[in-house]
């Protein structure tokens, strides 16, 4: 049986809640781990995997990358490292002994426990959009981030099934002041969610502020917080090859507590990379590859993945672009890559689309199906993201669950059965060449869970859809974000664990929170 | 170098025709067949090939396909199979000795040689929009089909160098009567564009008129038309297990004179085939290869392809649902046994969307990539298509062609370049960690061919976006479209073969064109 059959069930196991709401917004996928059975799409032969490896050897070797971390330098320079002020070059032996420690496969348990997740092998995550400054929708447009319109993401966030993360802020709510917008923000997502949270390396106080607040959600020991991943960061260099000070910081940090880092280097061809997609890969492969060295050494196994955000810029105007032919070659080849050094892998969803239309549908489909032939598994910004990153948009984030459904749906073994109750024969000799499929028992037993149910799609023919008001995907989305939001209910929380962790918050606003001078 | 640097200087020679029209509607790619590089995603085992190979032939030795003409049955009778009536059972033996001579590759030569096309191995190849009843733009919403409209969508076929095939009636023309329809459409066909055409099977006086005027227009003797494919037809079987009196006497003409048939049952699970993707795809192969067969034993060796129509339904209202993961999943099977039969193989791009929306491009771009994904040789449908093919719309055209051009891109070898040159060492140590590959030497000397550019994407930032206008993509498309059709210039064509096509029609015309009492 379909592991869709399970939806109808689990479903009605909603009842209180729909009895409560009138109904529910929408019938939505059940919550579930992805597992990619396909064999990624490999455009590079074994030679081109080495070349690609050669060339981000040669760059540790002998460009080296700037540590702008004192400590990170002191740290390389006992690994044996070459340092020479900030510049670090590291040989191969080193960084592939230190590939070696890190685990191929973590998980990251949140304070409810059901919403644990895989990060590694088969197993493929999506998160909600990360880190825009500005928020758009059908009704209000393009404005600033806001307190209430992180409130309103966070929700959806939480709703919809398909999203396995609250990464960063969905949006950046800069009317809250920044010495305390981490614990506004962690407060509320920890409460609205019981999903892995992240913290951004933005200084040592917000990083151990996230950590606490985290330990508190779950009302767990300090021991218990660093027996296993219970959140994460995600770092980005400063390409061409440079690691920021906060960003290793917070990296190390983590790493010391076995919390997960992902290192994402941007490295945009033609930018901060070479113009040729290969490079593009070699750059950015260094850069990770480099931070991760640092943070196995620091703590030998503790988890960590590698991120790709290499991408091209428009010929004409030197703006980014997503979900391009390059884009999809690029974070294929760093799938490869990963694989040969055994990595968690991250790519995202994107696209350089202003709206939620033709052209931002087809840049994300392109994205995510590059993750997908990727064997990428982790997805950031799989839900949400317009503008290349500077635009949040609810819409946007409705159509993009309706994909992730769709790519979990075509994970699903089911589809492809081919026992004998899936070839048929009896029920295609019942038919014969006369009759119809509808009536007969082999699809009366089947027909409710067989096919993907869609919650955002309209299929109804042109005159139906007209005669119901003739409603775009981008209005349907907008209602739909409404109704999720007209509709929502926050998970369950301990109330000790809650009570500790609004105490947390109340104090740290007292002292002041985080400095902001740096 | 790309092959993307050639797009420029082939403009370039564009020159006279953009003096004339004072510029390009729009700088596309130019025109080539692409190669598909990647290896096939395969949902299947082998055991799993094997089991719908079996049901297959199962359902050919015991159950049979009804075939409602009496020279194919009687034919197939004189071949060995067992006749009952019109029923028709065929041995694996005979099926898989049939097979055995149907070319894995063919050729098809249009009156331009130069825009002949390869249909099997590697290649891909990109065929317009055909025969929706229905138009759909932007200004004048929806209507039946007229004959304007019909030159329109030739004009964008033509013009696209990523549509390689001016296959069926990009839209039905119900304003001419259908006696002659056929002869007024090929008609406008051969002389506006140079590309592949079609017949339709619909009887013996218009598939023999459309291959007279094939030759005709393409100057040729009737040995010269029959010595290698020059146009092509295909069939649909009336799912479950029948194939119609008129498509199989079209299919067995052009086989008799050399011309290809692509044999592509609609297989709608739960509808006319079984709930279970395995036995949707088990029926349509079953379909598919009885009319290969019956086609081989009269002319072993003649050009035939497999295709799949193989979707499922809504379940909630059994209308056709197109882009979904089942979809995906059937066309990546059907691939797979494509390749185990040595037989070239036709998917479509489809969706069942109203209008060129958000959810149009989600559908099209899963549609597409499990073409690309499938190993598909011919993609029906590529561009145009809307409402589960009851609409063609050249907005949703336009934006396709952008997937189109993206997709060719995607398949170029130059992306994933890792020679030292696309490595980029010295790039990298030359630019260092302070400074940008903007102005590098590297870059400079790549920058212009680099990166897919592209002619419907808006890759500006919103306030750019929003000080043009803040148009959207199907805006955008509607532009472009008529920007297009401003711009238009049919390709040349000898006087004598089309005073010689001209006076064809006129005689066929006042003979009273075809019989419409079928």
């Amino acid at each position: 049986m379909s592991e869709t059959a399970t939806r109808r069930r689990r479903s009605g196991g909603r009842a209180g809640h729909q009895t409560r709401a009138g109904h529910a917004a929408i019938e939505q996928m059940p919550w579930r781990i992805p597992l990619n059975p396909d064999r990624p799409v490999e455009p590079l032969d074994d030679a081109g995997v080495e070349a690609i490896h050669r060339g981000a050897m040669r760059i540790l070797q002998e460009i080296g990358i700037e540590f702008l971390n004192p400590e990170a330098v002191e740290i390389l320079r006992r690994a044996g490292c070459r340092v020479a002020g900030t510049n670090v070059r590291m040989d191969e032996d080193f960084v592939t002994e230190m590939l070696g420690h890190a685990p191929e496969s973590f998980t990251i348990t949140p304070r409810n426990p059901g919403r644990e997740i895989v990060v590694g092998g088969r197993h493929m995550v999506f998160v909600n959009v990360s880190s825009p400054p500005n928020a758009w929708d059908m009704v209000r447009g393009k404005r600033p981030g806001d307190f209430a319109t992180f409130q309103e993401f966070i929700k959806l966030t939480q709703y919809f099934n398909c999203i396995h993360v609250a990464g960063g802020y969905p949006v950046e709510p800069i009317d809250i002041h920044p010495s305390v917008r981490h614990l506004d923000c962690l407060r509320e997502k920890l409460i609205t969610t019981d999903k892995v949270v992240h913290a951004y390396s933005l200084g040592a106080e917000r990083v151990e502020d996230v950590m606490e607040m985290t330990r508190l959600a779950g009302g767990l020991s300090h021991d218990a917080f660093e027996a296993r991943p219970r959140m994460y960061t995600n770092i980005n260099s400063v390409s061409p090859l440079k690691h920021d000070y906060p960003m290793l910081d917070g990296a190390m940090r983590l790493a010391r507590r076995n919390q997960p880092v992902l290192v994402t280097p941007f490295t945009l061809a033609g930018a901060m990379a070479p113009v040729t997609m290969a490079g593009a890969v070699a750059l950015s492969l260094a850069e990770g590859l480099s931070a991760i060295a640092l943070l196995q050494y620091i703590r030998p196994g503790c988890p960590v993945g590698i991120g790709t955000f290499t991408s091209n810029v428009d010929m004409k105007s030197g703006a980014p672009a997503f979900g391009t032919p390059e884009y999809i070659r690029a974070t294929q080849m760093t799938g490869q890559l990963a694989r040969r050094y055994k990595l968690p892998m991250r790519s995202s969803g994107v696209c350089a689309a202003n709206v939620p239309d033709g052209q931002a549908m087809w840049e994300t489909s392109n994205s995510l199906w590059a993750a997908v032939t990727s064997g990428t598994n982790f997805v950031y910004h799989a839900a949400g993201w317009l503008e290349g990153g500077l635009i949040a948009s609810p819409e946007k984030f409705v159509m993009d669950c309706e994909l992730l459904q769709m790519i979990q749906r075509y994970f699903e073994p089911a589809i492809t059965d081919t026992s004998d109750d899936a070839i048929a024969l009896d029920a295609i000799r019942e038919v014969g060449s006369v009759g119809h499929y509808f009536g007969c028992e082999h699809t009366q037993q089947r027909y409710a869970t067989a096919f993907y149910a869609p919650f955002a799609s309209d299929w109804r023919n042109y005159e139906a859809w007209v005669a119901d008001g003739a409603v775009w995907t981008q209005e349907r989305a907008h209602r739909i974000y409404k109704a999720i939001l007209a509709d929502f209910a926050p998970p369950p929380m301990d109330d000790a664990a809650r009570g500790a962790l609004e105490e947390f918050v109340i104090r740290r606003k007292e002292e002041g929170g985080a400095p902001t001078d740096f």
